[in-house]
């Protein structure tokens, strides 16, 4: 999918204000930053230089901070609310809907949440004391507790004439909930329905119960599962009594599944999806030197391998020559087949009931790729090094090289995801330590075999 | 984040069922997939192997059966219509929303369409046919027509009336859309605001005309950028002269993230979103096979730099043992800087204005990494091979590759993208052969100019 116009429209505005800043002339530059949305001015302070982030973060109106704190990654955060003052957080943050600040409240100094909790009214101090007692990333942080009810005996234009009394609804609602006399819910009524049914109809003819409730301590990426799978774009949350606790809209979803993909394609990297693009080098190096730490521990254990064939090596130089292309197209082949794993896995399509006809099949694509490559490097190798026992040899060890990574492929990922580890974060560390072991380990030792006895 | 839970609800479905098929008994499998949503079905269905899949899918509701094929992609669509009669399928799609019948109807035969559209109204068919005339990944393909509009010029209890008279709205109908005479897209008006404000009240007073519109050849990635950098819930669809042409909700939205973020995953592997997990190894190795072989010949190209330092190798056998290393650990950490890139870009975040910091920072990770990693591996080489130079040449060599991978990886990815190459396609085989070759080049190099000279 084409993402050019995408990157073409932010970066268009990105040059824009370089410019403007580069000129020093503040006011065109405020101008522009307040025709955006609170997540495109988040987006554009995660583009920009320390420096340059707090002069632009100056210029944003402090109606939109607020929002503009929500939108941005935990470290461009820190990097913002230590440009203010304790009297700026507090107006910033005490507007925004409960979620929102339950999600930014742990962000806060200290001292901050104690007035930001003295600011509000008594109702809503309680309901961000109730979604905060919920353990991050399940439902209950997830959900609004402002919610609209009503009761299941009454009708229509009782309902219409108490909703134009209470006046605004919760942003978002495209449905009230029925609750019966102890809070539990029942089902919902949608607005469109009370909009279109005759003002005597009863409400319990319209409550659809099809709608199912979302338990208060189920993980955010269960919550996402079911939006998606089933095309919700609001679910009430309830707790184990069936009580009705709030609701949570489709936008604050389509955040985790954005967040569950950036931390896949991150994660295989080693890297953590929070962090600052601009952070300076001398802070940024920490976040990449584990990852590479671990890899050249591995590194060693190839190495080692190769240090067994150093005869062979030294007799036959050509060995060195060739062999990192064995142990490069295993890590290849295998990539694919982990890649293909981790997003299984993920959708929960792979278990225990189907993984073995995946590993035939996979076996399968390995040794017809492996004749084909086989031959192929085969044949260059022959046409290089004019000798057909070496050419049969590297043949060879690519197809047993291949076959390695389709096992190693499915069975790593698997195994990973049974004993609880993320596949996406350990499986290819692991994954290219096996190829390039068995890379070396084949050609190498397929050579002494053949060629050396 | 977690996805255990995820994994373990649709697994645990899959065995359920998997041991079902194995005793023959069909109907517990029916019962069993039929409390499942469509999409639910969808994704189980392409958990099975060809065999069990087309026996489940024989079992599925005929009224479920449209949807399903919505939510399955390309590759399993294919094999579930291929097992249909066109009487089955003509009943499966017929009472599909438009956007999601414009989504199916190229994967059909050419009777079937004839078929399909014979059989819907004069309305429909029109709307059918205005949507497929846009070009796939716009925002056109992905509307519905079927919105819901008002005059301004009247009040809330003659919408109302009208409401009533009309009967069901669209599904997940929020907002109605006020036009002009002309068709023209003035603004909406939330249902919310139906219900809280007086009958009597003028509509031109609730039109809120904030919202913007969405032109009908927008792509659909910029679509998805717009709904959630404004937490949009559903937006209008226009064309060139305002003119309403139907709307887009954010269920069809969220499609669009999740294929984004899977073409992300694996095209970095050279794999296709639609590849069947189960399609018979006999076809699934033609989509490996290409990117193996680009591989393969790039792999050639840095053998072909091994190849310069025959005589260095054969004079020093440990060479061969450690070079694998500094090719290897420069394509760890180009891998770093190339996912976050990729991200970057995808998000608009990096530009002309700002790539030039982040090449700075990123040498500066790049440097301070070599000379802690390049100390180490200095030291763990001095043990094996009691060789200071040795170590010393190995040490700078890392850092200089590390220094390579860290510019390679922020300036590849940049050039693919402004040349309208996808990087997230082609910028890991390139990085990973331009670190080879450095790797390879400056370990061998150094090597040659400083132990044999």
């Amino acid at each position: 999918m084409a993402e050019a116009d995408r990157h073409d429209k932010t970066s268009h505005q990105l040059r824009l204000l370089s410019d403007a800043l580069e000129t020093g002339r503040l006011g065109p530059v405020k101008r522009l930053v307040n025709t955006l949305s609170p997540a495109e001015i988040g987006n554009l302070l995660e583009s920009l230089p320390l420096g340059k982030r707090i002069v632009v973060w100056g210029l944003v109106d402090p109606d939109d901070d607020g929002e503009v704190l929500v939108h941005v990654g935990d470290e461009v955060r820190e990097s913002l609310i230590a440009e203010m003052d304790p009297d700026e957080i507090v107006a910033a943050v005490e507007d925004l809907d409960i979620d929102d600040l339950a999600d930014l409240v742990e962000d806060l100094p200290a001292t901050v949440i104690d007035e930001v909790l003295k600011s509000m009214d008594r109702e809503n101090r309680d309901r961000l004391e109730q979604v905060l007692s919920y353990p991050e990333d399940t439902a209950g942080r997830l959900m609004n507790p402002d919610v609209v009810t009503v009761r299941a005996d009454t009708t229509v234009d009782v309902v219409l004439r108490y909703l134009r009394l209470r006046g605004e609804l919760p942003e978002h609602t495209d449905y009230l909930y029925v609750v019966n006399r102890r809070h539990q819910y029942l089902g919902r009524i949608g607005l469109a329905q009370l909009l279109t049914h005759d003002a005597g109809t009863p409400i319990n003819q319209l409550l659809d119960d099809e709608q199912a409730a979302i338990g208060v301590e189920e993980s955010d990426s269960e919550v996402a599962r079911q939006f998606s799978d089933r095309d919700w774009l609001s679910a009430p949350v309830v707790d184990d009594n069936h009580i009705l606790l709030g609701r949570i809209t489709i936008d604050d979803v389509v955040d985790i599944i954005r967040e569950q993909a950036e931390h896949q394609a991150l994660s295989a990297a080693g890297l953590d999806e929070d962090e600052d693009l601009f952070s300076p080098a001398k802070r940024a190096f920490r976040g990449r030197l584990l990852w590479l730490a671990v890899n050249l521990a591995t590194a060693f254990i190839a190495a080692g391998v190769i240090g067994r064939f150093e005869d062979s090596i030294e007799q036959i130089v050509a060995l060195a020559i060739l062999m990192p292309i064995v142990a490069g197209m295993g890590g290849n082949a295998g990539t694919q087949v982990l890649a293909l794993m981790i997003r299984g896995l993920a959708l929960g399509q792979i278990g225990s009931s189907n993984f073995r006809v995946l590993l035939r099949k996979e076996i399968g694509v390995a040794l017809i790729n492996g004749v084909l490559l086989g031959s192929g490097l085969g044949l260059i190798v022959l046409a290089w090094f004019h000798s057909p026992m070496l050419s049969l040899v590297i043949g060879t060890a690519l197809t047993i090289n291949l076959l390695t990574a389709a096992t190693a492929g499915v069975l790593v990922p698997l195994t990973l995801k049974r004993r609880g580890f993320d596949p996406a974060l350990a499986g290819g560390v692991l994954l290219t330590t096996i190829t390039d072991v068995m890379g070396f380990l084949s050609f190498l030792g397929l050579a002494t075999l053949v060629l050396l006895r």
